[in-house]
């Protein structure tokens, strides 16, 4: 394995952190906040480790396989959070470093699940930096980087098929640099599209651009305890909306600007997406119908949990734990489908299902005419033999994960509904579940091992597995490799 | 379709039923019971109707394909259902139809699930009855009878691929017939066995048979409230061992008959198998021993529930709703995995769960090498393609079933946690599950509607989805067809 040309990626990426970090510098400084030292101190750290990392590991063999590409994705958002995590603790605004890099793993990877027991009281540099993690995680920061350092195409295909989800990689254009440049440029556009919606319904500036941040990444982090309950309907509506923009597959917004709305509007897996939220929504305003005064509250409190949970955003404005057994059942199914592929969502995604639902009725097909060969069509394109393959085995791998999490949580004092809700929520980076972890709740009283496990199945989430795993096994770092 | 080939099938096993019954109809004389009308009136109707289907649907033509196997199987086992919920029905000790079906179906399909609030009132002919289904089912009593019948040989090997559950279908002998025989003459031996050893231990000759009916079959009605717990430690090791014998697949009894005990304990499945055993079982006896006064009753309460559920027999000795997290875990995900492949046992089975994980590690090789090719071995052998897509495909279609099946069960006024369990026992004929339908508890308050779900689950799970589906899709039935 190329080593060195890992951890000289590792040390870029270090570097541009400490680039990112000026952003809440610049907020804290603005609030007068002493958290502002925090943001110094990390920005030094970052700049020497990444610094150290970029002069030692310096090396004229620039190619990278497959596997190389795997490890370098994950080490790179293992070191980034461990690293973003030093502003929270260095400030002591918390206090164990075990919590600091759940908040931040749960940053990064847009989970949005939050150990911290007084949101408000935290300083403004910190609840930035928190949200902003979310909008960096959301895209993949690496791709972003690569495309736009010179001379590093090589390296970025492998490092693009280990940071975007999906069950493939759509290129948009020949070169990944312009792919990703011009995903970058939709995503940014969004962002500020939305933080005008938002003030527009007299939400205050700073609420604006956290709550864009956290929409955007389809993470869930905001500045309130009861995350956005009070906020005006108005501004409710312009969320909901915004949560089920920033699940669609990015390649469509791309296909818009270019005039080809028609194109964009023959996604099969748009259709079945907005299919899910409208059903959804229909059949939790029916059951919690009585909890509510006015029809129009209902529609708009089943409509914001519907779209913030299927793209796996986690922003609430009801305690969803009250609600009847149907509104939970749909609920629960929702924290597994995820939003579209090429979307910031985390999850299944719902082309993964779609694609399983056509293997599944193949499958029938075989058992009544064993002899048949029939390929399957995606999205008008015949799907490849290696990709359906894939989507299978990830389901596989996927529930074998999901159960692994479940059983390491079963040591934690809690109950079933709230383990097993925590495992899926954590390792689809939706961020609240049933429970002891409700949506009004929170995630401070697991064990610190519990913490680093439920990180750990956060990372694995947003890296959809296999990278992960390729980095953390010993064969990959064996001698012969 | 050869329709009348499938009724006439259906009609020669209700005939086949109506013979069943008379063995519990002699219980019932010798307890000098009302019910024994009840029996005679179920009799009656079963020949009747099974003449009737005999008589307007015989035919030459006798070729029969995949598909009118599977529609076959799934046909006759609907039909035996609700003929065998008849006793129970007329003699008004179930008054409720439903309830009568779902306590059949729960029978032959060797779940154990029961509706009973007070099983120890019950009559000794219906008890017997009840576990007597379980006996019947476990093995699958349709190749069986279709092996005993002269000139049906191109019938069984479609209705053994529909009816015998597990990834592949291992034929003993050249003929289905001999297999099935065979396959037979074991459990049948297995069984006397197992009366022999309770009887030993002085349990009384009806509850003798009647509890080796529920053990063979993997079924798990009994004849007490609180199921096993009542009896002597010895009985209780006896139905331990009992229970972990029959989750072995039989053609390892059938090659240790012939003298190859190396080649049977060569099976990977066996020591994956007893491993999961051996594994689960310490795990849950450290995690509860606070809860018991000697070690040796915490690891027999242990290893008789391990044992119960990972062959979804569902006896208990110990209500494991009040066990701590850990165990109650452990439960959860032995409530999926099942045992072996070509066992009484429901569930996923241990075979498709190994193939699956190999499965999985030739997805990481793939991922890190996409070129290489590479085959998978599984007890030696090379697994053929359509295998492995067979487990990776049937792997997917088990979670979307288990996931709607919990939707649907979201409408029932339950908790998650008794939702989502009795999703899952009822799909993996287990019998119980955690909170309000609890080992020593029962399925009485679902309503009707569920209580048909659930037993359609039963019949789902029992025959491995695609039976059931492929029957009940009106395309089956279309004029094409």
């Amino acid at each position: 394995m190329n080593r060195k040309m890992v951890f000289f990626t590792i040390g870029q990426m270090l570097v541009t952190e400490a680039v990112l970090l000026v952003l809440p510098l610049i907020v804290s400084a603005i609030y007068g906040e002493s958290c502002l030292f925090a943001f110094l101190i990390t920005i030094a750290v970052a700049l020497a480790v990444g610094g150290l990392l970029l002069f030692t590991c310096r090396t004229g063999n620039q190619v990278i396989y497959a596997k190389e590409g795997f490890v370098t994705v994950s080490l790179v958002w293992i070191a980034m959070s461990l690293v973003g995590a030093l502003p929270f603790y260095i400030s002591g605004e918390i206090p164990s470093y075990v919590d600091a890099v759940f908040e931040t793993v749960s940053g990064f990877t847009t989970t949005g699940a939050s150990i911290l027991t007084d949101v408000e009281s935290m300083s403004r540099g910190l609840l930035f930096w928190r949200s902003f993690t979310h909008w960096v995680g959301g895209m993949g920061v690496l791709v972003f980087v690569m495309a736009i350092i010179p001379n590093v195409s090589d390296r970025s295909i492998h490092l693009m098929r280990a940071e975007v989800p999906g069950p493939t990689v759509g290129k948009l254009m020949p070169k990944i640099k312009d792919t990703a440049k011009i995903l970058y440029i939709i995503y940014i556009a969004l962002t500020f599209i939305e933080i005008i919606f938002l003030l527009l319904g007299n939400m205050p500036l700073f609420d604006s651009i956290v709550h864009a941040f956290g929409t955007a990444g389809t993470g869930g982090f905001g500045v309130k305890g009861d995350s956005i309950t009070s906020y005006s309907p108005y501004l409710q509506w312009v969320i909901t909306i915004f949560m089920a923009i920033f699940g669609i597959n990015f390649n469509l917004f791309y296909l818009i600007i270019l005039g080809k709305l028609g194109t964009a509007l023959k996604s099969r897996e748009l259709w079945c997406y907005l299919g899910i939220i409208l059903v959804s929504t229909v059949a939790i305003t029916i059951d919690i119908r009585p909890l509510y005064d006015s029809l129009s509250e209902t529609i708009r409190t089943s409509a914001f949990q519907v779209s913030s949970i299927v793209t796996t955003t986690g922003y609430a404005t009801a305690d969803f734990n009250l609600w009847p057994g149907l509104s939970k059942g749909i609920i629960f199914v929702l924290l597994f489908s995820g939003a579209c592929a090429g979307s910031t969502a985390g999850g299944l995604k719902i082309s993964r299902i779609m694609i399983l639902f056509k293997l599944i009725r193949k499958e029938f097909k075989h058992m009544l005419h064993p002899r048949s060969v029939t390929g399957v069509k995606f999205e008008g394109k015949e799907v490849e033999d290696s990709t359906l393959r894939g989507v299978s085995n990830y389901f596989a791998i996927y529930m074998v994960c999901f159960f692994i999490i479940f059983v390491i949580l079963s040591f934690e004092p809690f109950d079933l509904e709230t383990n097993i809700t925590a495992a899926a929520s954590a390792f689809n980076n939706v961020g609240p579940g049933f429970s002891a972890i409700g949506p009004m709740s929170n995630w401070a009283g697991y064990s610190p091992i519990a913490k680093i496990v439920l990180s750990f199945a956060m990372l694995l989430g947003r890296l959809e597995i296999f990278p992960l795993i390729i980095a953390l096994s010993p064969r990959t770092w064996g001698k012969k490799a």
